[in-house]
């Protein structure tokens, strides 16, 4: 994180970039607990966390004191101990979790008040990019539609049929390209409908990742969610000041727990303030090992060995295995025979193993877990 | 340890129990380790160790102060810390490996100064037997042979073509049995052979386990085997005099490294002197996870959880699967989802995932790790 592109498009301004990391992963158990969400550990290919991996994808958008994380008491210090570039000061911890509409535009807010027509990006902490030059082409794209003054989503190709993501509906070009109004939000879809959004090829996944101007973004707010952009108000104008704890206190648990998407971006989208840019820079939310093997490099066998490169498999030893997603832990050695198609998990405390068409249904043990005795592997 | 059935037939007089507590065990790792081998493990479906379970097996026919154990020096401590009944001066140390027929002769022989025609029965620590009053049963038939001058073996009647045991070939009938008199020794066979031995049913498993007049067997053993024996009866005059350290230690290193099988008892078949009853009590020589799992009690899927009762499920979730033979180790969790008919050993510092079907092939796991610079897992 330390060098910074000379090429850099300076005139345009330097994006704002928000991380928001939140949440906790449920089918990545046991690697991921509500101690230690996903987003801190090295799910990547190399030994950077998710979040780590994050801020440097935004390099050559935000310089380091551009970058602002929004996470919550629980995992502030670990986030400031793996973002050491980021400044202190933009490091903002939400009192208690409600949900992604107040921790965006409590950055927004705060943002602003720095650079009031500032143009901010926010990304979530827990997804995988492949090509980060593509990525960081299709986000200067969106910042231009963003300074036009719509409200920028950034859309992914759609590759199957998917019913775990909301989809966006496109509409016409906004000028001479690539941005296109969004016209309608939809939610997760039925698999028939899924399937013929991607058939008719004017559907993009919604990532979650969103370009504005801040002024715009907290002027639709406030046209939407007037009690929250209330709240974000009081709170930005002491933020600066000896009250800030004692007002965030106050008014943080006053306001409604609610996500961007349904919050604003529905009815922004109904009256023609949302843009979108196809992002195909292989994206992959990293939702469970199985599509965290499809996403990283693996070996010829098909093997991929999570938080090491293909080159280093120490801790691992594989003999006659095929397409297994294995996830080792230090000090700790993972031997694996003759087997197929499997995900093995390894941490301090629990192993998992199950097959990788079934690693959506682990969060179902967790679930039982949560139901037994055994809360400490949670 | 601390019941002696009253019915106990105490006119025949007891029989010395001689347990030896040697081998590591390479098919059992990551379980069985060079410092930790399979006999000190909870392998029986209960929290007793291997080694316990073998002298618990003894009650009806040894008292504790006529059980014997010889073990090596590097598991010496905890053999002895696990057998608190047993006592001190019956736990046999050998300075160093010298195989099964210097570990036994040095038991006969301490066990003749105290007895010279006393009955002993020689068992290894890492076998378990399903059916204990037919075991006791089997083992009176094989002292009341012992008595008559035979050095008795327990055959077991094979259940499949086996080919990692020898056999033994069954002669005639002694008395009115059912002691018969063993032919000859066969080697371990190919797999063609081994189907003709079970199909003749003329053959039994050499289980190991032999039971004998000390006497007779020092006599043979002096007969056959003279310089071990010469070395054996040096160190037994020196035993209870205060040069038995400074004996044992010039002596032992020059004793032939040789087993039982090959020294004494197939040259003793030769000459008619070896006889054996058939053990029909549900042997298993626990060598691997596999044939571990056929003979520990299993959930209704066919789930086995090594080291815990079927009742006791404690640091294992298992959803959906069926057939596992899972070995969970203390403080952590195991957990399995969607899957067949697999070995998971969960140890301290590794983990390993297997078919069942290939379980025999760990011990090619641990000849890789010998390879590489991985020792620490060996």
């Amino acid at each position: 994180m330390s060098h910074y592109s000379v090429g850099m498009i300076a005139h345009q301004g330097d994006l704002y970039g928000v991380v928001l990391a939140g949440g906790t992963g449920t089918r990545l158990w046991p690697l991921s607990r509500a101690g230690h969400p996903k987003f801190l550990h090295p799910l990547t290919g190399t030994d950077a966390s998710l979040l780590q991996a994050t801020v440097v994808r935004l390099e050559q958008l935000s310089p380091p004191d551009h970058v602002f994380v929004v996470t919550g008491v629980a995992h502030a210090a670990e986030v400031s101990r793996q973002l050491t570039d980021v400044p202190a000061d933009n490091v903002l911890i939400e009192p208690s979790p409600r949900d992604s509409c107040a921790a965006i535009a409590l950055a927004a807010a705060v943002i602003a008040r720095r650079e009031p027509e500032a143009v901010m990006g926010s990304f979530a902490s827990d997804h995988l990019i492949a090509d980060r030059e593509k990525f960081t082409e299709v986000i200067q794209q969106a910042m231009s539609g963003a300074r036009q003054g719509l409200l920028m989503t950034i859309g992914i190709t759609p590759t199957r049929p998917e019913t775990g993501y909301g989809y966006l509906e496109c509409g016409s070009v906004v000028g001479d390209g690539p941005v296109m109004a969004v016209q309608e939000f939809k939610e997760k879809p039925t698999y028939d409908v899924a399937e013929s959004y991607v058939k008719s090829g004017n559907y993009l996944w919604n990532a979650g990742m969103f370009v504005w101007r801040v002024d715009v973004f907290l002027a639709e707010l406030a046209r939407q969610q007037p009690q929250l952009a209330a709240g974000i108000s009081r709170i930005a104008q002491a933020w600066d000041s000896p009250a800030r704890e004692e007002v965030l206190g106050e008014v943080w648990p006053t306001l409604p727990r609610i996500s961007v998407d349904y919050a604003v971006m529905e009815g922004a989208a109904t009256v023609g303030r949302v843009g979108t840019v196809p992002g195909d820079f292989g994206w992959n939310d990293v939702g469970d090992f199985h599509t965290l093997g499809e996403v990283l490099a693996s070996d010829h066998a098909g093997n991929v060995v999570v938080g090491r490169n293909i080159e280093n498999k120490s801790g691992v030893l594989l003999r006659e295995t095929e397409n297994l997603v294995v996830v080792p832990t230090q000090g700790r050695l993972v031997a694996a025979m003759g087997v197929r198609d499997l995900v093995i998990v390894d941490t301090p405390d629990a192993v998992l193993v199950c097959p990788r068409d079934r690693a959506q249904e682990i969060k179902q043990l967790v679930d039982a877990l949560k139901e037994s005795d055994d809360h400490g592997y949670i």
